[in-house]
């Protein structure tokens, strides 16, 4: 097997993980020595070991003399845990291949910098690009002032409509498009959605995905006028994840003490011309830990956070079918740019198939 | 090589006369005898030599013995050329293999009768399927009742606008889609726009492809007021192609004078709800010997045609851009289903790239 094989089983490794790690990133490692895999791990969840040491004990004594496949470069600095670092030089580990640097500007490269220092062979990027997507969101969240990020998810029409005109919306995608959105809503902190949408669907906002144990996100849900009712799902059922609403100062008094005795968060944020302001809510969000929000619609909304500069990435989930007229309801609300050249432009865009349905997904940032 | 090989040569140089054939279907053939190729050829143009006569005669008198590939099954009627099955005869031919039946019910397995009763043997159904879409508007023509094949063509940012808000629409797709519209333009026989995007754009509607000879669509303009100016693009130009002006008899008489001593052709169809009768439009483009009808829109046009469901075919081109709001132009105007499950369905859906581009094709019917 190659460095490149080796390390994309450290990263489907990760991957596992994705979900349960927040606020670390998912990380995998293998060692091998000798052209076989001798230890392998990844890291489950924070305060629990991280991947290297998972996958160094997992080796043993064998590791001397092994080369670590790490899919990101290992910490040179004492957190809930000892610095990975040092767990390689203890066990004579001989070269580290990694996928990709800390994104950390006070640590990137002092991990690798250490481990040379100290005799270790080290090799860098090595599937540098598919190491980085994997903690895509986590790498955007330290480079950017803990600003979380975040993706926008839509279900539509070929011709661009997300409901008829009466509002009939279910089902505009199949299974197995809704099968993944369930894994994104796995692997993100938070889901966010407008009161519009809590009204009309009543969701739930959990990840269910069969046989397999999930995380469900944080569900955040835009109420200017604290209009949710007590028995809405989002606050009733059973989770993993909390509830947060957003509102702002004016919102009664009354109903606010109303939710917060259940043990329901509020989250005040200003208006910004007549709505809540995202941009100062992915601060606020930013600095409660949460590195990822998945912003679910509807169309008010998913307009306002591109118009708001905010969105990171956008999964376009597209059914093969046409409404074929302007009556029902738009992806977007809101006023677009007057010029095509200044229209969003995606960036890395990918065509991917869910069985008849497509997903067109690509950053802004 | 395979049968499916020498098929797909037979298929591709089918292609090679698409466009300049009608109303005849593109035909190709090679002639093989030993595992080599010893003639080829293809219909180039109607009352010009049919795809199997030009094979033969390329291949002269080894023939004998040889196996004919030809991708739709060789006629047995006299019309402007004899019937090929007759030459297969006269060569000693002694097998062919048959890529898809002759539409026309009259005929449909005749040619291949009469072949196997004079000691050829026959093999049928070789890439079937890739022999019927190379001829699809001819199969959808002769099978019912000359109607035309009706290709709806968009060009719209990944949310369904085709413009922003104040018209701009220059250029969303890019260069290589553009490039494959003058493909498509060249294959079919009229191409139909409203007076909407006359107005807007005074387009040429020819088929421009650099270094390659090609046939203009004759251009269809929608025009219930005969408002189109003299001086418009579509009258004056230069093209291998006439323009017909469909408007309804109220039309004025005066206007309408001018126009046909200038040789521009018109026709009337009745109005229906205040519009342009397409379904009767599209019986008399039949009758007029048009099998393909490419609509280019704009959305008002676009929208009236799914409404009439006279499409049987879409192309909808993406560009990597989300203009975000809802005030831009949709694709289709008009009204749609109310409810998801009465959304007209694409079968087989089939997802492009060029360049950054996306094209998303598939059947309506």
């Amino acid at each position: 097997m190659t460095d490149h094989e080796y390390m994309q089983k450290a990263i489907s490794l990760a991957k596992t993980a994705k979900g349960f790690t927040s606020p670390n990133p998912c990380v995998g490692a293998v060692v091998v020595k000798n052209g076989a895999v001798i230890g392998q791990g990844y890291h489950r969840k924070a305060g629990l070991a991280h991947a290297e040491v998972e996958a160094i004990d997992d080796a043993g004594p064998d590791s001397a003399g092994a080369t670590l496949y790490v899919t990101l470069e290992p910490c040179n600095h004492f957190g809930k845990t000892p610095p990975c670092t040092h767990k390689i030089l203890q066990s004579n580990i001989k070269k580290v291949v990694v996928g990709c640097n800390d994104p950390n500007p006070f640590v990137n490269g002092g991990g690798i910098r250490f481990l040379e220092e100290n005799g270790v062979e080290v090799v860098t990027g090595i599937l540098k690009e598919e190491a980085e997507i994997l903690i895509e969101d986590f790498i955007w969240y330290i480079k950017n002032d803990k600003k979380p990020f975040v993706i926008l998810k839509t279900a539509s029409t070929l011709d661009g409509r997300t409901a008829t005109a009466v509002g009939d919306s279910k089902w505009i995608t199949g299974r197995a498009s809704r099968a993944f959105v369930h894994q994104i809503r796995h692997e993100v902190d938070a889901i966010l959605i407008g009161s519009g949408t809590l009204h009309a669907d009543d969701p739930s906002l959990t990840s269910r995905i069969e046989g397999l144990e999930t995380s469900d996100p944080a569900r955040i849900i835009l109420d200017t006028h604290l209009s949710i009712k007590e028995n809405a799902r989002v606050l009733t059922q059973k989770s993993n994840a909390k509830t947060i609403i957003v509102t702002h100062l004016k919102a009664l008094e009354e109903k606010r003490a109303f939710f917060e005795k259940k043990g329901i968060q509020i989250i005040d944020v200003p208006l910004k011309e007549g709505r809540l302001d995202l941009n100062e809510l992915m601060i606020k969000l930013g600095q409660m830990s949460f590195l990822s929000v998945l912003i679910e619609g509807g169309s008010t909304v998913a307009g306002a956070a591109l118009q708001t500069g905010i969105v990171n990435k956008v999964l376009l989930f597209m059914a093969p079918r046409i409404l074929g007229g302007s009556d029902g309801k738009p992806m977007f609300e809101g006023k677009g740019p007057k010029l095509i050249k200044d229209a969003l432009e995606l960036k890395n865009m990918s065509v991917t198939r869910f069985e008849n349905d497509i997903l067109v997904s690509g950053y802004l940032k």
